[in-house]
């Protein structure tokens, strides 16, 4: 390919990319208004000035499709965050990524309205919920055994019934916090995580 | 009246005592499948062979009186088990209300359903769902000063910090348990009560 050709298609793609976020946005903000069930493409083309096709051209999968980049997209930076975090150091990254979330009450809700949605098992984002939720537990567990090994828990900690009670804790804050409760998600996970350790967090 | 009058509005009041609670099931059923905001009168009326008009002779409010009439006959189970009992017999009652829900998936499902949707302020369950969770805090806090009073919990507890973690921890079970986890949702609510008091539940 000529040099100006590659120029032109790389410009081509930073401009596909930057529409593809621009309709991510937009049908974040459909199915936090609406719920998934009630959101329809027509309206997030709307949103963004695209025609149903301008949308489907980007998202040949349609709604699911882009339920699921939606989805994707938020789940990266929480993995961003624990990436080669192990042990108490994975349990402390936790709260940075608690924190990361004080200022975005519209998305939490959001993605609360699409998991419960998804708890039925025929719902287009059923198994990424499941599994999501699957690996937070595996990654919690997988962080009490490596903080008994290093000495930071106690030799009798039951790990799997720790990281439920964790992951309990956690969601049940979310939801308080979100119904306007006075209570300090960052503040209260952490020792609720404290009171399984031996170190400090 | 003549005695014949008087029975035949008898009969007339009972057939429309059973018609409002078939629509109400029929409601409820659909609030359950699509969430309140993609739920219409037309379908739930569909589903008890009336027309729209039919279904507003009987909830002249439509559709948010019908979320209204739900929710309330919701809410009367659990205050017909917590009426009159205080301290840590309140405490105990409410793993009795935890325990007819068991077999409720699809109903649990259906009020986080709707509760997620009523976190917006111009939602109309907002006020049902603000005021129910504020009733439940206060119940609660009242419960363990009372089991304060009574020698059943440490006379330096928080008697509103205890309050909200256990609501806490009962919303997240309840989430977990949704999601397909094996949590004991009665038991595991159990235990984190009773570590804020030093008698047995």
């Amino acid at each position: 390919m000529a040099h100006a050709e590659v120029e032109y298609r790389r410009g081509e793609y930073r401009k596909s990319a930057a529409r593809r976020e621009q309709i991510l946005d937009a049908a974040f903000a459909v199915f936090s208004e609406s719920g998934y069930t009630a959101s329809s493409v027509n309206e997030i083309a709307r949103r963004v000035g695209l025609s149903q096709t301008g949308v489907l051209h980007h998202f040949a999968g349609g709604k699911t499709a882009l339920l699921q980049a939606v989805l994707d997209r938020r789940d990266q930076l929480a993995e961003d965050i624990l990436a080669d975090r192990h042990g108490i150091d994975f349990l402390r990254a936790l709260s940075e990524i608690t924190r990361t979330q004080l200022d975005k009450r519209g998305m939490i809700q959001a993605y609360r309205m699409l998991s419960t949605e998804a708890v039925n098992p025929d719902h287009p984002a059923h198994a990424h919920f499941h599994d999501r939720q699957r690996r937070v537990l595996h990654g919690l567990e997988r962080a009490f055994r490596e903080a008994m090994d290093d000495g930071d828990a106690p030799l009798d900690l039951d790990p799997h019934a720790a990281a439920l009670s964790c992951m309990a804790m956690t969601e049940g804050l979310e939801v308080l916090w979100l119904n306007g409760f006075t209570v300090d998600m960052v503040g209260d996970s952490r020792r609720h995580l404290q009171q399984f350790l031996t170190t400090g967090l």
